[in-house]
């Protein structure tokens, strides 16, 4: 049996906290029976969600607190106001040692401002990234940064190379990551000066890095390397027409379902495949945005995710402290500053 | 009836040339009898397929000539040797006004070059943009621009936004048609610096332009605004990623139905529903992207589409010169700059 991994999390944080958390909470225990808890947030309220729960009997310990972080708060405000609140409480019991990992579900700015004052960034990373992994026609792509720094330079993109390349390695379980860049097109006189400098200066690195190159952004969906590199802005933006696509096939195919009385039939016979394709490309199963680059494990969740999709970011902080993410990742770095000095 | 629209045809450029631009003019000409068409490229290979086509009988001229740009020519090496490129002749009968448009489905980068310098820009307009349409829950929604710009600065972004506008109001036919910025939130504060002074250029703006303000990478595909305005690498990066994301629900879908014998049979009674699903999101509906800016129309086909995709190409080739694209640009242009300059 694996040993006890704590998790802190911010228990106010959300759209549908502090329901979602708790219940999200016992759903991650169920699965991984290593999990504790330190819950972060209104006793009052925490307490009798928590008695609910069976698979929460021993395992969590509420810590009160009144504070929270609004999600119309700025990071600055957040930042000078809320240290008393659940989200910052539980960046600090990382901080402290107590906690393997958090898990929010808050205002990602706050959040991003509290784990960079609290945790500071590793040794040789300039400015952390988000990270999270998305579903492709071969199993899974993590991408970043996804919206953390709007403008990135080459070094920065070079740093979250090797941040994601640490990442699928340890929480994704892939042996070898391949990485790629995101550009306009594959050729070496295409995109950015940023990512092609930054290319250049992963092809000379010796990190054992898989470094592919550049990709396009058709290549995220078809998973043509396991680590896509690219500016928050570009990030974000992909990450959303990803989502916002996806969506619209879906729309297309329910209606499509809808349109005539052979199709509606068909449907009830292709129930179960059809709920097997939602489960695929659900959202909730790919919740969890991890900021990457910091001296201790913070996962995002999605603000208006529910029980299960919180469930799968404690997985996601789960899997990272139990398969040596910052040990890995600050070794990687270690290695990597003298290779750039002696560039 | 409509008046004569004359298209001139880069006969020779795109994976399936000629003979998917010879089938493709016919589809076109079948469903506008206004066509004719001006055919450059290899007299010996495109007269049998032009004579093939009972659609093409007396509205065809091929005009011959043995060059042809190829997929791999660098753009400046196209614009100093392909002066006899089917490409550029195609483009230079836009110029002398013996062609209302053009239409290629060769070499991007050199199309763009040629069309640069065949046509220039129009007054006002810095840079050229890229633009195509898509499907959306709404309807329609037109994107700008998609490559040809990897960097853009505020006063870029403000033309594109113009230009865009334009394309909406007449080859869509969106009345009043509502523009956004693409950026990683909604919010003022948000975003690169470009991108908000382009927002605050545009809320000031004389001109009778309905800017919705910022919109995000899900918007693209709600169909929130009719155009999306952006910069070229961070377009091309959202549309490409669009499209993996559309082939892969669409893989899923495909892998659904195969994977129970229920659900084979609920795709044989769902089978006409699910073949006008794949009409909805064939991307050979939207092939056609516009070289928006310059002094003649040139819209650019997919380089791997069939006659299909190429038909349509044509169609808003013969959109844009029959609903007075250009004079409805140049206008916008005319108001624009004293505006600007009182600013």
């Amino acid at each position: 049996m694996a040993e006890r991994l704590t998790i802190s999390l911010d228990g106010m944080g959300g759209d549908n906290a502090p329901d979602s958390v708790v219940e999200g909470a016992a759903i991650a225990r169920e699965r991984n029976p290593a999990l504790r808890f330190l819950l972060y947030g209104d006793e009052a309220r925490l307490k009798p969600l928590v008695a609910a729960q069976s698979h929460l009997a021993d395992c969590v310990e509420i810590r009160h607190t009144d504070k929270v972080v609004a999600n119309t708060d700025k990071p600055s405000v957040a930042l000078r106001s809320g240290k008393q609140s659940s989200m910052r409480l539980a960046i600090d019991a990382v901080q402290s040692g107590e906690a393997d990992s958090a898990v929010s579900a808050g205002n990602t700015g706050a959040l991003m401002a509290m784990a960079m004052f609290g945790l500071r960034t590793i040794a040789g990373v300039e400015r952390p990234a988000i990270c999270s992994f998305f579903p492709t026609e071969r199993g899974e792509t993590c991408m970043l940064d996804l919206g953390a720094n709007v403008a990135c330079d080459a070094e920065n993109l070079v740093q979250f190379a090797v941040m994601g390349e640490a990442f699928a390695r340890t929480a994704m379980g892939i042996e070898k990551p391949t990485v790629g860049l995101l550009n306009v097109g594959v050729e070496d006189l295409k995109g950015k000066d940023e990512v092609k400098l930054a290319a250049a200066a992963l092809r000379e690195s010796t990190l054992p890095i898989e470094f592919k190159g550049f990709v396009e952004g058709d290549d995220i969906a078809c998973g043509t390397v396991d680590v896509v590199v690219t500016d928050g802005f570009t990030g974000n933006i992909a990450l959303k027409t990803a989502e916002g696509t996806s969506r619209l096939v879906s729309a297309f195919l329910r209606e499509a379902f809808q349109s005539s009385l052979m199709a509606k039939v068909g449907y009830l016979f292709a129930r179960r495949a059809m709920h097997k394709l939602r489960l695929r490309v659900d959202p909730r199963r790919y919740n969890g945005a991890v900021l990457l680059g910091l001296n201790g494990i913070v996962v995002k969740s999605h603000g208006g995710t529910d029980s299960l999709g919180f469930a799968n970011a404690i997985g996601v902080a789960a899997d990272m402290a139990t398969h040596g993410f910052l040990a890995k990742m600050r070794h990687d770095f270690e290695q990597l500053r003298p290779a750039e000095t002696g560039r």
